[in-house]
């Protein structure tokens, strides 16, 4: 016999995902290598053990001095250095540095003993055993002040942040081997319907192929989730009952078929049985009999039949629930494109293509001081990018840009 | 001794890049299954083996009746039919329809031998064991014929399709267990400098911590690209040829560090000996150091050593040259927002969210007709999602509407 029930009602969607998300909790959280962090929700605060840099480095290429030996030089006046060596990347210079001399030094290399400040090469002319300084340096010109990227103790990371390669960066240059993520779901995927065949049968009488599980656990896969297919449940409540006790070994559980209101939509009854039907009837086309449960602090969608409107809904209250697992709702994702409007002027160099690293907030775009573009931290303040093309010259305060996002934009829930 | 030598060129990031892809080729493919395929690209064609549907089916709940039975049917003008049981999904009925009688049928099932229409439940009105339809219907009226979502031969996929979820949906219900994909290129990662420390070990003297080979496996994984980190080289030539050596057994190579023109700047001298410098020195900040060479027809990514400039380096010319080893360029990104102008009107409820699924191309926006949220294929002919919110009553035609693509837009090489 067929039934005619109606659902429970049909409910916004966002009111809907709103009422299932505060249903949901955080999965534990496990020990993951920085060499595997990519997409990974971050479950602790990181805080740098150490300075970046750890020791005074030079921020050019050129010649390391005492900044009061130079005070005065000009092209028309310069004034002669000794030259005491050179220091190589990654060296403690064995060279001290006295008054008069000057040091052949590299960007990234740390300063000698007795040096305050690197002369650019461009302003010097190497002559013999001497050095000509054409133009004066201040104290710490051109220097990486110790600490001056990230200080010890900084909390440079917080819980809840989507993991992106340039953390992984920063999170190895601090010496950390391994962070506390959230684990990620494990979601087991069902489908529902005396008509379906699995992919690999003949297909007879009146069967269709059983497309809707290699859909969904795709859709797991490009979220970076685990998909287990649990296969096909014909239209019985025992079948179903089974299947379902065996999804709840994992975190979640999606159900496609038998959410409508035929005499053989039994998922929300048995679904029922096992836990708290959250929702079950939406406003949305495609889809309005999706549903979701939470059954044992997990979250279970049932979602239509139809390939489209199981996606459509997949995408609408999967996504974000799975996402709560992990401690964290997406506002904006990465590599989207956003616009806002320009706090500073942006100059560049016609001919050039420059990558300028910004911060996207509350539609305006702030400019991120970067010392040189060995400084990693710049790339963690900063959550988009401002690509000036070859013909442009920069762009000036005030103009509306588009960025495109370098790391998803989120809140945390816990 | 220091040796100031110039780059070859500062070429146009755009010249660069062209001349790179032309000389990389497709790598070999593979057969993944169907459960799998998530972001693969497809190596061959996809064609139906059958029609879709398979038979003819209703396309609405209600009763299958000859249309003839129905002509001049109205609310005031009922004709009574007589119930001859029911049809359900994924069942060959066994009742031969004739003359005057009806029979309850759900979306999806075979309609029964003798009827070529379906009049939907609302038009009708239960009457013991009869039918009185309400509004006549014509012949095929509320069925989905044979082939109408996807005809026998038609080829539903081209090579070079970047696989979404949505199309292991149709791949799955055309009854194939896998198909040809490129193999995904497996990525050798090497970083270069005496200065550098591996995370784990202590940080002694003037060292730092080698903090781009995670930050570049992170964004291999980040594309679903395989990482293989091959540690650090030092500054030596020997070294170098060594652990490029070692990276040839994969399919491609980057290395960041060393490429600029110092004295231990070995990187594009080296990569230089075993095959053929493409460019070195392109019109980019940060990135003016970066170059690319091609040995043994893999390419091998010589980044600055500065991490941001890697990363915009890696980005910028690495990953359009792995898509390359998969046979596409990517023009615009799945899930990014696109404008069109609407090719045709959308109508939509007050109240009901409408996932509409339509064609984004060159500026323009075309509706996809879909017969049922059922029909797969829309889901493959469209390539972008139009979100009516609750509070909209559709779109007109010649409106400016904002998509979100559900794949990426691509071009084939090969």
């Amino acid at each position: 016999m067929v039934r005619e029930k109606g659902f429970w009602k049909r409910e916004r969607v966002d009111e809907a995902l709103y009422r299932l998300l505060k249903k949901i909790k955080a999965l534990e959280t496990e020990d993951v290598s920085v060499y595997n962090l990519q997409g990974r929700v971050l479950a602790e605060d990181i805080v740098a053990g150490f300075d970046v840099p750890k020791f005074n480095r030079a921020a050019m290429d050129g010649y390391a001095v005492k900044a009061e030996d130079t005070f005065g030089a000009s092209v028309s006046n310069p004034i002669m250095l000794q030259l005491a060596g050179s220091v190589e990347i990654g060296e403690v210079p064995k060279v001290v540095v006295e008054s008069g001399m000057a040091v052949r030094i590299m960007t990234g290399a740390m300063m000698p003993e007795g040096t305050n400040a690197v002369v650019m090469l461009e302003h010097t002319r190497l002559n013999g055993n001497f050095v000509e300084v054409l133009k004066s340096v201040t104290p710490m010109k051109n220097v990486s002040r110790v600490g001056e990227d990230i200080a010890a103790g900084e909390v440079v990371f917080r819980k809840g942040e989507i993991l992106q390669p340039q953390d992984a960066g920063v999170i190895a240059s601090l010496g950390i081997e391994s962070v506390r993520v959230y684990r990620k779901p494990r979601v087991a995927v069902i489908t529902t319907g005396n008509e379906l065949a699995e992919v690999g049968e003949p297909l007879e009488g009146a069967k269709i192929y059983n497309s809707n599980n290699p859909m969904i656990c795709n859709a797991l896969l490009e979220f970076g989730f685990e998909a287990i297919s649990l296969g096909i449940a014909r239209d019985d409540e025992e079948e179903l009952r089974n299947k379902l006790q065996k999804a709840l070994e994992f975190d979640a559980a999606v159900i496609t078929g038998g959410t409508s209101v035929g005499a053989k939509d039994l998922v929300p009854d048995v679904v029922g049985e096992f836990g708290e039907i959250v929702f079950h009837g939406v406003s949305m086309k495609p889809g309005m009999p999706t549903g979701a449960a939470v059954v044992e602090g997990k979250p279970v969608f049932m979602l239509p039949g139809s390939p489209a409107a199981a996606l459509l809904g997949f995408y609408t209250f999967a996504i974000p629930a799975l996402y709560r697992m992990m401690n964290v709702r997406i506002i904006a994702r990465k590599w989207s494109r956003q616009k806002g409007v320009l706090q500073g002027r942006i100059p560049s160099e016609i001919g050039v293509r420059s990558n300028v690293r910004v911060l996207w907030e509350d539609g305006k775009v702030y400019p991120i001081r970067i010392s040189g573009s060995g400084i990693l931290s710049s790339f963690v303040r900063a959550n988009a990018l401002l690509v000036v093309p070859e013909d442009k010259e920069g762009y000036e305060e005030g103009e509306e840009v588009e960025v495109t996002l370098l790391r998803d934009v989120t809140e945390v829930f816990e």
